[in-house]
């Protein structure tokens, strides 16, 4: 029923992350409470400049300067809700990219409500599991909190009808990820399951889609490039690892290392 | 004059945390904001899943659906004593359990007044240090900051006045932890020293005896059994570690890999 | 055109750190979202005791009690500014010393705007980066983020005259740390280019100044003192890791066993 899509070819990958490499870009990230430290460890070790700007006027100057945002919804609440907005606004009128980690939506009202009026304030790329995917679009979702119990595969329906109604790159990520444009698809292996006894390694890789959402080029193909930069660390580091805590530490190490060559 | 209680059996303990391998709770986390990624990343290695939703109206829908919750006052501001109150009333109707870490309690003012009208809202469980658990009980305490200068066998009394007059079992944690439910007790040993030099310990520790709250039984044992797995655990990270930097690691790296049968 | 100040001498440094070994301070930080973790645990690593306390009044109430002071306004916001004007008019009033973190003033203009009306009351000490340091002392800067492009020895006139008009000691930190008073300056050698791709190292170093800003003595040899004990622990983590991820628990391993002789 569901075809599985074909994996972005490695040459492509590789050029991607090598002007990745190049562009060092400044990512401003108004994330959840709890993994700003390793979304802006994640960020330096794989060669962006993170930064978190919070106050709302600030908010709005800081976007207009960065090279792209991140909105993640984990810890929302009403006063960081008004920062979300200001910095949305002034990343759409400086023309800078803006992605979407829609954190447990569908499971608890108010940040579906507000992700669904983000929604209409056009993200380049939107990166969740699959019931969050799901919920997104509108289709029924399961789960009850962080963790999703969809197979990523299933929701690629899903994704691709939220890519064609928001115009955003969507990445569902699971064992497997898939990124779609509505039309085209890609799917992007790797990764370990021992990465969801990790708090943040999902939200980390919405920060690193959001610094490949500042590439030129095909966004389709930069964004799973993101994907497939954060799996192939992640299986690396579970290679030198005995559990999530030494995990962490050679995440960081392989991210830090790997060379835009070694993805082809 | 104090009499120190027995250890509990590791039998019990090896089926408690049997238990909480099966069943894998979600818990609420409202907790300071320095600790917040050590506390899920443990509630993680451990078997858990956390979730950390403070919006007062998303804080009080979660907190339904979780198995337990946590209230951790250590970065305690008025926004979110709202959510926590809203979390707690939530909880209490839908007979969810939830535990208290009133972190510094007695030496400033905001804190004490708000950990005191806590108290009567029916705590499954309290974790604190010496300190804390004497200043809760009304009875004289020393120190001026988050760290413990009493000895924990001689707050047990406190610890048991405390128990018989909030309904919570009581665990009193130092170089040796006591848990009591007002009568009967249960001493725990393990742990070191080095912990005391890596921040969130302790406050993961209640995160932990949140999660095992939710576990059927008797919750003296239960919470006895979290104290058993975090202070062994420890232990055997510290042999592993050179320092409070590579401790933290090793120390999740442990309950990822604690077995049931190792409490026996 | 700028004459490189020398190194503090080593006796004087072990003396410095020996008397901090001593008194284990008690330090107040309010710092910015993303570090907190970081700094609480490299507090801890060389000996300080730290606590974040954060509702105005108890802010207040603990900057009386505890040895100094931070302020770090990496991630400030309305209600945080308030926080922190109510804790520094408590510093002053019970001579403490807090110390200033300016993160990335000068690109934005709420925070600049603080960090100026700030400077009117009376820091001991303020440590920020060669472009930040420019900008405080209204000299032009360069850079964009919070990433310094000047070199710190060019911004070293602009610290002298900052500590001139304000009668804080300034360290400006780079791949050289300079320390001044405004009349004397000392150089600090040490440090690793790594160290900029872990978020929160330079945050953490301000906690650590304002941590020896509590020592009776110089306080220029204090702050001097404090640059060279991260600077040294930085360069021997860096020798035992392979990246960002290693670099951290091998740091905080450092300092924990760094021995005030070892500064000779």
């Amino acid at each position: 029923m569901f075809t599985r899509p074909d994996v972005l070819p490695g040459h492509r990958a590789a050029a991607c992350f090598h002007q990745f490499k190049q562009r060092s870009p400044l990512i401003h990230c108004l994330t959840n409470d709890v993994v700003q430290e390793l979304t802006a460890n994640v960020l330096l070790a794989v060669g962006a400049s993170p930064a978190m700007v919070v106050e709302p006027a600030e908010a709005a100057q800081f976007s207009r300067l960065a090279d792209a945002l991140l909105i993640n919804i984990g810890t929302l609440h009403s006063a960081r809700a008004e920062s979300m907005l200001a910095a949305i606004a002034a990343a759409n009128q400086a023309e800078k990219p803006w992605t979407l980690d829609p954190v447990a939506v569908g499971g608890l009202d108010y940040r579906t409500e507000f992700a669904q009026r983000l929604l209409r304030l056009q993200p380049a790329a939107i990166r969740g599991n699959a019931s969050e995917i799901m919920a997104l679009s509108g289709l029924q979702a399961s789960g009850r909190g962080v963790d999703s119990h969809d197979d990523s595969l299933a929701a690629l329906p899903a994704a691709r009808e939220l890519a064609r109604g928001s115009g955003a790159i969507i990445a569902v990520t699971g064992v497997m990820d898939y990124v779609t444009d509505g039309e085209r698809a890609w799917a992007v292996t790797g990764g370990d399951i021992l990465m969801t006894r990790v708090v943040g390694t999902g939200c980390a890789l919405s920060a690193v889609v959001a610094a490949f959402c500042s590439l030129p080029g095909d966004r389709l193909d930069n964004v799973a490039t993101a994907c497939r930069v954060m799996s192939l660390c992640g299986e690396r580091a579970v290679a030198r690892s005995s559990g999530p805590g030494s995990f962490t530490p050679a995440f960081l190490d392989a991210l830090y290392q790997l060379a835009p060559e070694e993805l082809q």
